[in-house]
């Protein structure tokens, strides 16, 4: 097996020198890094992350945590953290949480287990558990977390309302996210603020959780409590989808007896018909940002922002009417 | 910090005996075994994986090899593999590859760098990279691979078109998968072998890529070429989703016009009205026997099966007509 004595031979520097070229750590003159990488490329010498983990007592690893792989909105973000980290020579280890907090604290004992480098975390979870470790958290974020990029949860509210008001909605129901997930409340007062501006009265319909398999059998207890809800701000494009399904299989027309406009913009809202309409979070933008921002903090470079707010924008689709008078 | 001693010394054993116990490597007594964890417990220890790793030059660790996490399939099959590995005490370095050769050379380099146990992989790559490391290939197999969980993509094949052939089919175009995906070809030789049989005429329609970011491109340019079709065997569910959405956009009424079925049953088939009639693979049960599999090669458990096969099923949903005379 190749060996860093064999690549500083080869390049006729130090051993020290070869370690700080390839680690890119400490000065280095531009030849010399040059002539080490090359020495590296031509005895095909990868310097073992095990070994040098241990020494520098972390790791190239970079921990993901997510509430919910099978939403198709957090591989977006996961395919945005990939594309960062793999950039700046970290790899990812895997934790799908699916709002367990019991999951979620075996792999935070398995990042520390594998001496993560830093966590990128989509779950809103208890982050004092991760005091020891660096980590940004995404989308769900509160304000007293330290390193955060989330979307501008307050005016998607806001949006979603301002889409329905002027399509003639009936009767209005705002389907709330999960009260465990701050960002949920954030987009409810954004969208009461509107509706109340306007005058116009609405219910509320309280979605115990954002995981995929419970969509179908919160759609129908929807249409139990709602049976003549004619608007829908729902909590998320998933359930949105569900719900929307549920309507169609009880004979309403969409737009024209049944609208709705979700939230995220995952690809599927895009690819059915009628599309949804929705409002749409930059997801591969929130993981790319967050994973640059964790690669800054673990470089030790200048930060320029810790909380990072990316826009929201409408994305106007058939599942709402055409716009009338109030 | 606690070490391995302090537990030894709690537990009123030796730290070979500590080490045995929670490596569960070697013979230990069952109220030993439980001594041993008690201590770890009250001492809050977790043996630290980096080191471990050095010391029995493989890790915990297992890399997950994916096509493309943004295709629901995909996700499902990563949550089955990452069940089984952490009941099993392994972690999942994740790798998405994006049908980019490059990049999976690029994940297996750093596989080995941080000395992953084993590599499992629903990537069709070239697996002479991986002869160093025990891998099990998940999905697109073929015949030649040592280790492999996949669904009947035969079968599959057969049960697409005999789906469709009683439903009053006028012009039937199999929509093939990729040529460098073994399994399409597995599909269209099964589906090609009832159309014949039953002396029905069809056309096929090249999907060039399974990636879903090119679905819709791929949606209108079969439309270019096949305006007259009225069935279709499609290549996968996010293929057809597209089709059924451009089939939508062009007026034609679904079933009646336009028929339709797809392959896989991802979430979202079942999620849209109408509902997409697809063939079922088991993505979820894929992935946890694959990696239960790679687990069993890893502890040098004796391996019943090294190839196993998984049953596909029809989920009849609305996209196909009512049965009715050939």
């Amino acid at each position: 097996m190749t060996t860093i004595r064999d690549v500083a031979k080869l390049a006729q520097v130090s051993v020290a020198t070869v370690s700080r070229a390839l680690n890119h750590s400490g000065y280095v003159r531009e030849s010399t890094q040059k002539k080490v990488e090359e020495a590296a490329k031509t005895l095909n010498f990868h310097p073992n992350e095990v070994a040098r983990s241990l020494y520098q007592k972390k790791s190239k690893l970079i921990g993901l945590l997510l509430p919910d792989i099978t939403n198709p909105f957090f591989p977006a973000i996961a395919k945005g953290v990939e594309d960062s980290v793999n950039k700046r020579g970290y790899s990812l280890l895997l934790g799908n949480v699916e709002e367990n907090p019991e999951k979620e604290n075996d792999y935070l004992k398995i990042f520390a287990q594998n001496n993560v480098a830093g966590v990128v975390s989509a779950v809103q979870g208890n982050t004092a558990k991760m005091k020891d470790m660096p980590f940004v958290l995404l989308d769900r974020v509160t304000n007293n977390q330290k390193y955060a990029v989330h979307s501008d949860d307050f005016l998607g509210g806001t949006l979603a309302a301002q889409a329905v008001i002027h399509r003639r909605p009936k009767k209005i129901v705002i389907m709330v996210g999960p009260q465990n997930v701050a960002s949920s409340l954030v987009r409810l007062a954004g969208s009461e603020q509107v509706l109340k501006e306007y005058k116009l009265s609405y219910e509320r319909f309280q979605t115990p959780s954002f995981q995929s398999d419970l969509a179908e059998e919160t759609a129908q207890d929807f249409f139990k409590q709602h049976q003549d809800a004619d608007t829908v701000i729902a909590s998320n494009d998933v359930y949105a989808l569900a719900v929307m399904k549920e309507a169609s299989k009880r004979g309403l027309k969409i737009p024209e007896d049944f609208q709705i406009i979700g939230y995220d913009d995952m690809s599927f809202s895009r690819m059915m018909y009628p599309g949804l309409t929705t409002i749409s979070q930059p997801a591969y933008e929130i993981g790319y940002q967050g994973a640059e921002l964790l690669c800054d903090i673990l470089e030790k470079k200048p930060i320029k922002k810790k909380h990072i707010q990316l826009p929201v924008t409408l994305k106007l689709r058939e599942s709402l009417r055409e716009k009338g008078s109030l």
